[in-house]
């Protein structure tokens, strides 16, 4: 990990001593180019912030401060007492990620708030003002007159200044949490609570506003509190409350990245940039990689989780799995269902136990097994929710890991909510990080479905590796699933927190399960997701016996999930985009490129591609007549010369993808 | 109150006796007309129904039973061991209402379930086929081996059996409730819970799905569960059970309202007829009325809800008040703000006494003066949400009413809800309920906001007479607001449910205010808003400056609250909406027609009127210019003689709407 560190001589304006006269006169500070302004200004002691682009308002001014309970508000009378400008550029590299090196360069401001009056308490807010947007956070120094304190609103807003669209999920939707489909509307008729990253749309803007580093914080949920002012509402404790706190605290950092187009939001690294440095040390160990396993069989109702005579996760269904990965260059091999807990209603109930596999799962051979085909498992941890019952088992689960040499963990926490502990609250965060913090002490990389939001931990804690946190794959197998402009939304909203294992790659679109259910995408749509949607431990969700003999299956033999570089080629949110990726580990390129339920014919220029240098291009796309609806399966496998200098023509059909490789030749 | 009762004989096609081949035949129910179909049957022991209409399915085979906690599921191994027809036509009287008369006409087939082996427990499902829709019930009769349980799920689900859309607002949005903005998707993109009345729409047939008599149970929501099937979700315990429950016990009725257009939905009194009559006895001192009152200054920050400068609820200010009810025939004012407990963050603390009045607030001054004027008191209890405060003051608080001669209460439960208890969960369901019968039995009147959603039981309890429960007016006062589209949305959905207090008539339609909020209609729709929203208690919710010297008063002076027929002409839902409605205590016919963002010219034939009778049709309409953004205000007031041959044109502004008066001359 090479990473160089450049101190820039403060250059940018700021007044750094505020008196007199001068005293509401805003402070200022500027992107590294010079065209994100962030002011921050009291009115009658409010302190309010805003952001401008070019000189054209984007974020009008917004309230800053907190309800606090059974003591005053930290919200007004203010003076500035201290503001501190300052800069930073370093360029740091990721263990693993979808882009090696990522340069975090920024003009940052500390403001020092005080109570004029009264308690006169302190409150600094710091903003960091990049060429891709802007954080901001709260820091409650240690002072006499604020020590332990529980905050019940936080009440910053993003006041949008312009007509703009939003991409919209809602939050509390408890048991389904952030598992729907998005919506779309005009910011003045929001009328829900909406989970973050909210996104938003006009001609010529784009906005995601999100959050950095939750860590022992609630979730951020948005509301539109009237003009467009779009305000904080942190997700509750059971009681009310929303944050228990002591000073000194600092809050996660709000995020909103600011881009002129939709594709510049995915390759907008401000997040990760907002986190600290890796704290694990070594992190060798950790792999991207793909995996197949023990899993679609109990959403379509082929195998069950419990035990019984259809039971999934025996010892010799984990062989073929493991021989399947073995033949097809996977790395790893998952199987839900392995332990005792699963009868009845698990979802309410949620008394698994983490170390006892069931009778028909031979752990001690499967790892044996699986170590000797140079495998490895991944372990899963269902919950149902049951945070105590998990907490009281959690050193002898991963104790178990250890013992059967198991690296990597798949968490689950469908339906239930602890106690009335809410998903996204403070109990919670503090829950799941420690689960990651036991993980990382245990050598095991995660992969946490019904997570808590990605905040772009991974930066710190690599072991931090996937989540689900989105509608996925498997709704399409007991919902009425996914439609095909779904996953055409994803990588603009969801996938701006960080990597989503959607779980792709089903090959038997039209499975015969109870019901009429189906996949919502064409077959060479399902190899476009593995470039399109990012994640490093990528899943072939299929069932062996539906890849076998499968040419498509190369494809997923093929694709990396450790990438060098991303590049989005083309995007309209909703309607379609092709997104571009290097290998990490060779000098190949791969290409996703899917739509919504319309077909569209797309011109892709490979200037990407490395000059001098030639390609074959492998190309799956969508075969004559495909459709999503009539017929999904139709693939053509076809290679073609190209390079830098070439244009190639995709035929996308309704619903449906094109996957690419550029295989480097010379 | 006159009501005759028919009972017919059994005259429609149902098994009584089901054994051996035929265990599995379907059995069967029709409506009274003979067009609508409800099949029992068992697969494998698993009860389902379904739902034909002339034939064709409208709810094709949909799940019955429930999930019990530590017990097993009530769900299969069930043969029929009794099947009961039945028939009933009725015709009762409102005491209020939409409507006077009612004809409650229906067949049932009550079908008894065992299971065959294991507990042998019995399940009966009662179902009731009108012609305008269907309800049906679960009772769990008094048995050796089912007696005190908790349902962990109602399997109950609603198998939709053509391609249709839904209208639908989330459930579980919290602090919000159902104050949202609906939202329409086709049923296959549906990806939350929602709320019911859930209205779904095609090209010929409308369907509402809600339930009856909720009144010891948790409310349903109800969610896609796939292949177009909603599923019932019962809104948790704290603890996440569902219903504490005990043998014998009778779950509410599950309503699907079935019409050819829109209207007949707003006609079909299927909800109504599915509670239980009128157990008040003499119910002479309910009486509608319209109000006014110390509320909107609240909102529109002129004054305060708490003590100080800027107090609200006075005595000067209810006695300027009451003088305005009594001078344009009002029946009762409004004080919100009159005791103590309103300062800091009511919404937290929620610690209201209920029997102490702010210094300034003389209630016994302020009795004596509204009773001078024949004008009622109308009293406000906010909770906060904090229900164990407010039950343990309930006594004293309805004594405290006694004591000042009020009859009439708006309640209020604005944010936190208690301890972790949802707002439409059994603890809530429950204390909603205490509150009705003990307002009752002081004689109390009872206008409810943030309520439990409305299941019809104002006929049981006449005292129970309005609520909101939707997005309502004050909405326009501080957030983006209802778009002009919201009114014409709300009459086919929550207004399904019942009455609903959406505070119409606000004349400043561009107030002043911090920010840019303002109401986003036309004046004339403002009015014709009291024809269209119906509601026993309907409020003239401006101030009473802005009402002074405007010659649109007089419609909110002479439209009546109490009705004696309901006629929708006109409608498509989301679009536009024309309800006629006949005063209950005079000749005079009134008609209010509504539209949303668009203009539109509708022409009104009057055959609802008296054949042989001369109206004088008083018209309040867009003016000239008119527009719901750029120009609101101009209001056209004309005359003019008309008879049931007559024809009306109507000219709705954009958000627009026109309200008239037929006055009978002969």
């Amino acid at each position: 990990m090479k990473a160089f560190r450049v101190l820039l001589a403060i250059t940018f304006c700021v007044s750094t001593l505020v008196s007199g006269k001068d005293r509401n006169r805003p402070l200022e500070v500027y992107s590294p180019n010079h065209t994100i302004k962030v002011q921050l200004l009291l009115q009658q002691g409010v302190p309010f912030y805003n952001v401008q682009r070019n000189d054209q308002p984007v974020i009008a001014n917004s309230r800053l401060g907190f309800s606090l309970k059974d003591i005053p508000a930290l919200e007004k009378d203010f003076k500035v007492i201290a503001s501190k400008p300052s800069s930073f550029d370093e360029t740091w590299t990721q263990p693993w990620g979808e882009v090696k090196n990522i340069r975090n360069q920024y003009n940052s401001l500390t403001v020092v708030l005080q109570e004029q009056s009264g308690l006169k308490r302190k409150l600094q807010v710091e903003f960091r003002v990049y060429n891709d947007g802007i954080g901001f956070r709260y820091e409650i120094p240690q002072q006499p007159n604020l020590k332990d304190f529980v905050i019940m609103d936080e009440l910053t807003e993003f006041a949008i200044a312009r007509d703009m669209d939003a991409w919209w999920i809602p939050a509390y939707s408890d048991d389904m949490d952030s598992e729907c489909l998005f919506h779309k509307n005009n910011v003045t008729a929001l009328s829900q609570k909406m989970h973050t990253p909210l996104t938003l749309e006009s001609n010529d803007l784009y906005l995601s506003i999100h959050e950095a580093a939750l860590i022992d914080y609630a979730s951020m949920t948005l509301f539109n509190n009237g003009n467009k002012t779009l305000k904080c509402d942190l997700v509750p404790w059971a009681n009310g409350d929303r944050v228990v706190a002591s000073a000194p605290m600092k809050t996660p950092w709000r995020t909103i990245q600011i881009a002129d187009k939709p594709g510049d939001l995915i390759t907008s690294y401000l997040i990760l940039n907002l986190n600290e440095p890796n704290k694990l040390g070594d992190v060798s160990w950790i792999k991207p990689g793909k995996y197949n396993g023990i899993w679609w069989g109990m959403h379509i109702k082929t195998h069950t989780w419990e035990g019984g005579p259809n039971h999934g996760a025996t010892t010799a269904n984990m062989k073929e799995q493991i021989d399947f990965a073995s033949k097809h260059h996977l790395s790893s091999v998952l199987a839900e269902g392995w332990n005792e807990g699963w009868e009845g209603d698990w979802t309410v109930s949620g008394n698994f136990n983490f170390t006892k596999p069931y009778p028909d799962y031979d752990i001690a051979e499967i790892s044996r097994y699986a170590k000797s085909k140079n495998i490895g498992l991944i372990a899963h941890h269902e919950t149902g929710g049951n945070i105590a019952n998990y907490e009281r088992q959690l050193e002898d689960a991963f104790k178990f890991c250890a013992q059967y040499d198991i690296h990597r963990l798949k968490t689950g926490y469908v339906n239930r909510r602890p106690a009335g502990e809410r998903h996204q609250g403070q109990f919670m965060v503090r829950h799941y990080h420690k689960v990651m913090e036991t993980a990382a002490r245990y050598k095991v990389m995660l992969d946490v479905h019904e997570p808590i939001k990605d905040t772009g931990l991974r930066r710190t804690y690599p072991n931090m590796m996937t989540r689900e946190g989105a509608r996925g794959t498997e709704y399409e197998a007991w919902s009425d699933g996914n439609p095909p402009a779904h996953t055409t939304i994803l990588p603009f909203t969801r996938c701006l927190g960080g990597p989503l294992d959607y779980t792709p790659g089903i090959f038997d679109i039209q499975f015969k399960t109870e019901g009429t259910f189906r996949v919502h995408t064409t077959l060479a749509k399902q190899l476009a997701l593995y470039v399109v949607i990012y994640s490093p431990l990528q899943m072939a969700a299929d069932l062996p016996k539906n890849y076998e003999g499968k040419p498509a299956l190369k494809f997923i033999e093929d694709v990396p999930t450790d990438w060098e570089e991303t590049r989005v080629l083309q995007a309209e949110i909703g309607k379609y985009v092709t997104i571009a990726r290097k290998d990490r580990n060779s000098a190949d390129w791969f290409l996703g490129s899917i739509t919504n339920e319309d077909e569209r014919v797309v011109d892709i220029s490979l200037d990407f591609l490395s000059p001098g240098k030639k390609y074959i291009a492998e190309i799956y796309q969508d075969g004559v007549g495909a459709d999503v609806t009539t017929n999904p399966l139709p693939l053509d496998i076809l290679t073609q010369d190209v390079t830098k200098a070439s244009v190639l023509k995709l035929k996308l059909a309704k619903g449906g993808g094109t996957a690419i490789r550029f295989h480097e030749t010379n």
